[in-house]
């Protein structure tokens, strides 16, 4: 026990992203190989577009709640690498769909696939890894795990439809926005744990267990990233911001902007957002109206409540060093906003 | 054995099409209302978009190839129903990426999906009904299937990937050309019809039988439908033509006309098909030149070829009502040309 407890006081000393990273190591070198092999196809254009989404990746977060889960559970094989992979396709392809839908110029920094290829490569190169992903899991073998992910798919696109309909209608309540990012993000974030559980063959508490771990996870997740795109540290640091505010997405710190706001306020937002009418200066005082009235403040402090379920979700599983990477990971993404 | 004979000798009477939709009358009617449940979502826009290109759907031609391939080989049950909707998900999917890819803007005469609610609705509500379709077919719980039908799907993509590489390209070989249908088209054709082989439990000889079938009944498809994209006939018949020639799409009848014309005649390709440099009467000029050479006569020629393929690869299962249906079909596809 004392050295179990030991490893998960580490996440006080390193930073619990570092700390997920160096669990996963050795499986997500398996991951990244299975990735390069199954991504693969006589048709150079594929590797090619998916490659670049791949590299661009970023942190494999998604793979690695899945190597990680597996582990917490007891489980000693190697099917959860093909599983993890199968996640990341699935949310790859959603990205390069994503770069469809938004007509978004720029994924972290990169110029996004769209961009250098085009929209029906995006579209076709997507396809064809969401057919992979399910080409791993059906060799994978396991029916529920198939439910879970073939599940989790249909709400993705449920989400992301959802997301198209409120876009540029600032009378979005705050409970229609979180639909919306329960199935475009938080639902993956669910499966990719929740098939943890599945694998190691654990009881049906603990795959609900992690189930609602993933999906509190991945909603305190999408409302850091959306502060985020208001955010004058991140504008700061040279990162991208106003994204959303280009596109007129309605995410939470809007919501509540625009609730809180004056007529007036109010008239400047269904300019800018629904009328996509923008000037010089507009995204300053958008960012101007969210500090004002406490909204990206309480887009944090939501994202912490759901981050406190994600926690507690966690306290029916023993105290072992995976335990503790997922505990991390919590707090990861809510520091994300400092 | 007598009152078989007879019900093949019915196609010699129906037209062929008339007597395969008879003879899956029943079993369609359980396709069409969980096509109508499955597609449902309360994200209303979803059941819209899809409502829009399923009643668009025209022949349902793949499940129906599904169910009649089930039955001709003794299968008695009825998850061939839940098979058959699944394949008309995926190529309902397909259809929606390809308005997206395409940018064509009418379809079958009605405004495309794409026209009416834009890129991004095409391509999410392709992607719900993707989902759903790996859904049926993980309640259904066949490993084989899903192999097959993941495997179908990814072949589908790299056929489509294709397909935009050989775009404007006049140098695209035959062989080239053949690799696209055989992914864009016939790979979901062969895996409509193997799966009733599976679904019945036949041996692998026949499961073989019906890939083979299914195969070159989706290349001779895919060949006739290029050539009617040039038809005079079909122009006369007020519907639409020349779809592939504004797109420069590089397809057999192109292929044939470019190889056998004169340097001048390649400069009009290239100048239309690879410039898209298109002015009035080129699409006539087109037809001319392909009539000149005898293009589209040969490219049925070419279908030919392929359906009595198909034809010969049905000749070991007994002579019954499915099978007859089965032959007509490589009829019907090829009829379509006169």
């Amino acid at each position: 026990m004392g050295v179990v407890v030991n490893l998960e006081d580490e996440r006080e000393r390193k930073q619990p992203l570092e700390v997920m990273t160096a669990l996963a190591a050795d499986d997500m070198k398996a991951v990244n190989r299975l990735i390069i092999e199954r991504m693969d196809s006589p048709v150079a254009l594929i590797p090619q577009v998916a490659g670049h989404i791949v590299a661009s990746g970023g942190k494999r977060l998604r793979p690695m709640l899945t190597l990680v889960s597996s582990r917490m559970c007891g489980y000693q094989g190697m099917r959860h690498v093909g599983l993890a992979t199968s996640v990341e396709f699935i949310h790859t392809a959603t990205l390069l769909h994503d770069d469809v839908v938004d007509e978004s110029d720029l994924r972290r920094g990169e110029s996004s696939a769209n961009a250098v290829w085009g929209n029906k490569a995006s579209v076709l190169v997507g396809d064809f890894l969401f057919s992979r992903a399910f080409q791993l899991l059906v060799e994978d073998g396991s029916n529920p795990i198939l439910a879970i992910l073939s599940s989790a798919s249909s709400t993705i696109a449920e989400g992301e439809v959802q997301q198209l309909i409120t876009a540029n209608d600032t009378a979005t309540s705050e409970t229609a926005y979180l639909d919306v990012i329960k199935g475009k993000t938080a639902a993956l974030f669910a499966a990719a744990c929740r098939i943890g559980a599945v694998v190691a063959d654990r009881p049906n508490a603990e795959e609900e267990a992690l189930n609602v771990y993933g999906l509190n996870l991945g909603i305190s997740f999408q409302l850091i990233d959306d502060m985020l795109d208001y955010s004058a540290r991140q504008a700061e640091l040279g990162k991208a911001i106003g994204d959303d505010f280009r596109e007129g997405k309605i995410t939470l710190p809007v919501i509540l902007a625009f609730r809180r706001g004056t007529e007036e306020e109010r008239k400047f937002w269904r300019r800018t957002l629904e009328d996509l009418d923008q000037r010089d200066g507009d995204l300053e005082r958008a960012i101007g109206l969210m500090e004002k009235h406490g909204a990206l403040e309480d887009t944090v402090e939501r994202a912490r409540h759901y981050g406190a379920i994600a926690r507690d979700a966690l306290g029916i599983f023993p105290r072992n060093a995976e335990r503790g990477a997922l505990l991390g990971i919590v707090d990861f993404c809510i520091e994300r906003a400092h």
